[in-house]
């Protein structure tokens, strides 16, 4: 069965993704299609960044859905916009955070997060706790590069990600790696081969390609989320913003 | 020593608010200052309402500062903007469902919070999480009265939730009640007298009163957030919003 | 890329399983096939049960491996010889409980699961807790039918599943559906509109297929369990079996 | 309105508490007067220590209430009495170890105590799990001081404090620091300024200033705590003691 | 080897126990001995009634040392003075709740109390909490009788106790049954009659007995309490009692 | 009254244990006995391992209760085969894992395992988990030593473990030390030695004597396990076994 995946990136820097970055996930049944916001922050470092990008991610992810789009992935660790979304719509939104947090908890008996700075520490240890699996995470560790210098030097990033990747197996017991930030996407190999080298054969997960598999998992079974815990927003109205209407079956329902 | 809290109640529906309710709470070294968002939604009552509430919500708090307000409490039991407030200002910026729950769990055994609709508990539940205190609470309820309907008539508002509270004693075990909405102010003397009609000596909370005389403790006791949890945000352009410069402190650093 | 997902029924009773149940999940680029074991019980019901299917699964799931296969899914939601599975091969090992625990956690803010018998309550709670979801798993619930009479009636035990999920929801606070046993394998439909009949717009978990497509996106995300959780066994005697050596990759080492 | 706050002294050392101290919390509608207890230990360093304090703090926490105070704060950080004290009497009665920690878990992401003997730690984590704030201490560390030559040497105390909340801080991940003995009272200053010396921006509680403040808040607000959980003790012989006659209230009552 | 275990029952009310209880335990290698404290209450139904019986529990815990004993089983299931007497002493001092709950969870997979007072239920819960097994405990409930009526009418007592043990199975889920009041001495086949009569083959446990047991083969095993937890207390005045020197090995030691 | 207790080692190795260790545990009340497994691994050292010893383990401990013995202890710290075999008989089946995690946890603030392999942690964080018990565990550490090896140099064996034991208690917090292999059997005495010979006054539990005495206490006290918890396994065909017939029990019950 075709399956149409909508990838999300909620920040407003222009050409910080590139679409064949998602391309490469497509296959014969699998379609895979981008958009980013256009409101809100450059990137995403702390809470306020986070909050600022709410409307404008549940703004994409409400037209993600009126486009035909069978499910949404936000291209963010935080996962902004994930929640509210789901009220919106009737697809699957997921989140890379806490798809990656929930498989990382089968792949080993404990993972760590290497993120970009050391003060997104209480943000990610929250998510933990509020997914569910608090207790699966070894720690946080951080390469101290800001989000949007990630690219450029990847050689640099990857040689960093490694380094406090082997340091949480080594003080942290961490048994699996997950990235904190959607935009080390396409390190996971340098990682993994940096923790082979030390004798540590532990996965590293690459957060926003496998929670696009998930989502055509996900489509393929049928499955959405729950209404009893997303149920769709009371109609009113909302000073100051021009949002595309609920969801396509709210529509036809009124 | 002179105190100055500002309220800051987080819906554009305008005279939600009567300034009165706050003034009661003032005295000879406490004044109590008011706003009101002016981008978001005309209530809160799910994930997408609250999201929609932050940006506003946000540079209200900044606001409140730079004019002077030592203290901000936000008017909503979702918290909204709390930690992003937090990380813009050097004041403290309280959040009535926090202080609540943390209250109400040195008062008494375990608590309950009533609400005004049954889709909230998820939300309360994970704040319960995300506050540190899961453990205290025994459950939550709800009236099922829309926010924006709880003034239209107060006698059924409060016979309701004096209803709800005994139930809560007596079916979930709570030893002490929260009120879920801060449009539930006011009614915390009524389902007090209703539980201790029925034998029941439990404390209830009406959460924006308290909140206001804690951040009052604060500022006496020269206490404010942690800035490791709340580090200001980094500089960086946001699209499509005209928010307030971030705290005088930070600009005077510039 | 080619997948190919082998599912191994850790029971002795031969035709419980039609072939077809599993073909209907392939795909243009995925494989299924399947075995039973030789060595262990007529249906798994009882930690007795499962002991004694231990060896003949472990045997079965080594023999994957060697004939091909990238995935193995055990079909048997006491996830029986997973670990002791993951030690022995270097490809994925899936547990439908884990995985449908960990999904169920995506889909909602709480799952129940729904049983064959009462007794099996104790040993899902220990698996909530051992796969680090205790916190979402609102209640187990049983239909008090056995394994082998599930397929006798299929209208009674769709039935008997759906009345019990709604009791789920109602009296027990869930937001999402996980079948307790693999034999109630092709039922989510009709729990799913028994749901719905009542007003409940939750998604209903059919473990194995999940497993089958989640397995699928381990292999094309190229990631195994960590050799760290699950190193292999350290070679020694083993009195009274005949099993097979253990991984392709440890038998090159040699 | 005018309050009246009673801070009792749970030890026998006489001149352990200058007056002065607690005037200085005084307001124009704050009172706070204080009492030593009759019958204990001279200082309280273990459990042992505590049990001995417990009969002699109890008897002057129903004096207070007989007196008129409308609220009582334990001066000791184990909270000796507290609950058995809330049973006595109708009005609050706060434990600055209780008020302290939950106003840290507001305050920061994490905290620690900093307190004076190695050998408390133990006693120090089950009050953080019997409050229900568990999750949110980082540490519990000492400066090997014994209570009662903390006021021998202030400036050596203040220096070991710092030192010890720089551990903290660096080592364990403490957001905010607690002192862990109320004889540590008036060092908050110097152990803040000794934390912002090295970058650290983190609130310092000094637990009884606070919780005197926070007593005034109950007042105002009309709050104590619950008969549910602090029911009155049922009336019957104490052998070997001279206690006052239990709370007013229940006198009225006979 | 000969082993001699003291019973220490903390209450003032002469004949509230029978030697012959005691004696019932004795075996060709065990001796059992009795104590009753001088100074405290003549019953513990709650906070206030524990706290006046520490001092003379502790008195009697050292005073058991002193005359040879080689543990200590403190006669009551809130444990009174039980860390306080295990700092003063260097043999084993047991807490019939501590050791219950313990073996309990052992013996199956949750287990509930059945005590005498509802007010009881949040001093349980919190030793749960404290000993570390709160995830064991499915629920305490009551039958409402005051600890010295219960032996007025043995038979009534037994049928309350039985109803109240069924209707934890029932209801809460109990897998095991434990006396929350060591008044109920001697009533625990009873209570299993009825439980069997019923179809529940669970265990009643009677936690005097039990905790002299175990005591014995703490004694067997050269075990006592760690003095990392439990130090001996620092020697300083205590006003108002005349309590006896702490333990032999530390006298030795001056 | 006699007692006769049934160690059953689950591993096939001739030789390993020597039946004396076992007699010095017997008393005038107390007969101890001894089987090995004839199915299954030379030691167990992980997930696979332990797998493989269940068929065995259970049939002895169904062997034991039809042989006479009142209570069996299985020989390995893994407790392989305690659930199942609960369910098989009606005597108690101590796993002496289980009983050394609950007791310690009465005799310390916290406890650590020493144990003789690195990657046994995870099993045995598992199992404290599901024995109710994860936060009073504060570290596994190993000595880096097989299970077949530790006896060949009883002395190395013994320093190794106490210089474990000590950086357990300095660098982890251990308030107690628990032998996290059954083959450790005798080495208590040197550990706590070389603990207090560094001022630490820690218990040391060596498992298998302590699980023998509390069978011991449990047959006194007339307790087995929960029916509830361990119900007998429904009658099914078991291919490729020859097992004994369940419970002497049950037998007569058909």
């Amino acid at each position: 069965m075709m399956k149409h995946v909508r990838v999300v990136t909620p920040i407003t820097t222009k050409g910080f993704r590139d679409l064949s970055e998602f391309k490469a996930l497509e296959g014969p049944e699998l379609t895979v299609s981008h958009s980013e916001i256009d409101l809100g922050p450059a990137s995403i470092e702390c809470e306020y960044d986070e909050a600022m990008a709410l409307p404008g991610t549940i703004a994409k992810v409400i037209e993600a859905e009126r486009e035909g789009a069978q499910a949404v992935v936000i291209d963010c660790m935080g996962d902004p916009g994930m929640k509210a979304g789901r009220e919106c719509v009737n697809i699957p939104v997921i989140g890379p955070c806490e798809s990656a947090m929930h498989v990382a908890s089968m792949l080993g008996h404990s993972f760590s997060f290497v993120t970009v700075l050391a003060r997104l520490r209480p943000m990610i240890e929250h998510l933990a706790e509020q997914y569910g699996v608090p207790g699966k995470m070894a720690s946080v560790r951080s390469v101290d590069i800001p989000v949007l210098e990630l690219e450029q030097d990847m050689d640099r990033t990857k040689a960093a990600l490694a380094e406090v990747a082997v340091r949480a197996v080594e003080e942290d017991g961490a048994h699996a790696i997950v990235f904190g930030c959607t935009g080390m996407l396409g390190c996971a190999d340098a990682v993994r081969a940096g923790l082979l080298a030390k004798g540590y054969d532990v996965p590293v997960i690459d957060p926003v390609p496998l929670a696009v598999r998930l989502a055509a998992s996900l489509i393929e079974s049928g499955l959405s989320h729950s209404k009893l815990t997303y149920e769709q927003p009371p109609l009113k109205p909302v000073a100051g913003y021009d949002m595309p209407p609920l969801s396509v079956a709210s529509e036809a329902a009124e």
